[in-house]
């Protein structure tokens, strides 16, 4: 892990840029994470394009900061500046289409999106999670936050150092994913926007449905994919505050 | 009004029995509310059986009354002491055969239990809401939380009073009840426990996509009807010091 960039943010969050191989990423920790006081880390999901959703993920990292969480993301294979990722452009455009054109989205467009990515997305986070933890500011334990649900889903099925994870509902889940979400254990929120467009609101209750975890909680809100309330900012880093301190 | 009873609880909450007309109802004050600094007000609705209900209401309304707010409950018509309601009866002893044979519960049932209670028991909430709002040491606003969502959903419509109501998916709501639920238009968070047998998850979840507010959150959680994590307290008040302070 090498840190190519570092700034120290005016609330004293110290934010550093990082690439692990060729993937990029940043890293927020707050002012008081030390080697004598690691902080807890949040791993932050996004839908790729680390630029274009720089603004919303500090805001999320800073926010988790003030409450003694460090935050961490890494560019989605094939977004950003990344190298094009063929087989899920394809599948990607084949999408696009069937929402224009009002169709229903097909089993196998959606496999085709979201397996591959899932496929080399968690590795690199697993990688990160690794480099990041060897850092002596940052301890565990860690949880995961954000979209891209399927990669959420198979990062807490695979990795035993994530202990709890909020996820936002609001992207395509393989079929082949349900049978996996019953393997999931760690207590979970589910995120989920009642009018979101582009999201499938019975597909996301059925997955809320199939998770496994005992302690799991569903907080459905009004408005599109953008629209998450304020206050449930708070209310997740008191998710995490219950899991991860 | 009169007070019946009255006594101090061990954390100042003053708890005062009374009866309107026919009706018994206690009232918690926290020891902060007086006439210059009245406290705002929270209804607590539940399926009858004041006595039995007793601890669960008294728990309730100390956790309000440590983020200061006043509460207050009534029986409800058939419940507890009060004279037996006949037309409820019947259709109760109709709801519980068809749950006992599992045979789908009618909408012929679920109107004659719950409309004439919904009838009965609107305009007694309404009648102590002006008592105890002529109290100097309680003022507006006020809120409605609890159980048997058909009543709280009725007043929520029709008692302008009320800013905001955290209701407990729980109970069955008559067909015709769905359509007065798009003229809600107050804050609500709805609570559902995902695995309520008593309960059609369906139902509520289509009860919750009815009501006409902007501003409306769903909180499911797993387990059974008296299951409700004790974190849903702490968000119940913060739901209300949004919108009654």
């Amino acid at each position: 892990m090498q840190f190519t960039s570092e700034q120290r943010l005016d609330d004293g969050v110290l934010e550093r840029e990082f690439t692990l191989g060729e993937v990029p990423g940043i890293l927020w920790t707050p002012a008081s994470a030390s080697a004598s006081a690691p902080a807890p880390l949040i791993l932050v999901g996004h839908p790729g394009g680390l630029h274009k959703m720089y603004p919303r993920l500090v805001a999320r990292a800073r926010h988790s900061a003030a409450e003694g969480f460090a935050a961490a993301t890494i560019e989605l294979p094939g977004g950003g500046d990344r190298p094009r990722f063929a087989a899920a452009e394809e599948a990607r455009a084949d999408l696009l289409r069937a929402l224009e054109a009002g169709e229903p989205v097909g089993d196998e467009i959606v496999d085709r999106l979201v397996l591959p990515l899932v496929e080399k997305a968690v590795p690199e986070w697993r990688a990160t999670l690794d480099a990041l933890l060897s850092l002596p500011e940052i301890g565990g334990p860690v949880g995961y936050a954000g979209g891209v649900i399927a990669i959420g889903l198979r990062l807490a099925v695979v990795e035993p150092r994530i202990s709890a994870a909020l996820l936002f509902a609001g992207s395509f889940v393989p079929r082949a994913m349900f049978e996996e979400a019953r393997q999931v254990t760690i207590p979970l929120q589910v995120l989920l926007q009642w009018d979101d467009k582009g999201n499938d609101r019975q597909m996301a209750l059925d997955l809320f449905d199939a998770f496994g975890s005992k302690e799991k909680t569903l907080h459905a809100n009004m408005g599109g994919h953008t629209g998450v309330p304020q206050f449930e900012g708070d209310d997740g880093n008191r998710f995490f505050a219950r899991h991860l301190k």
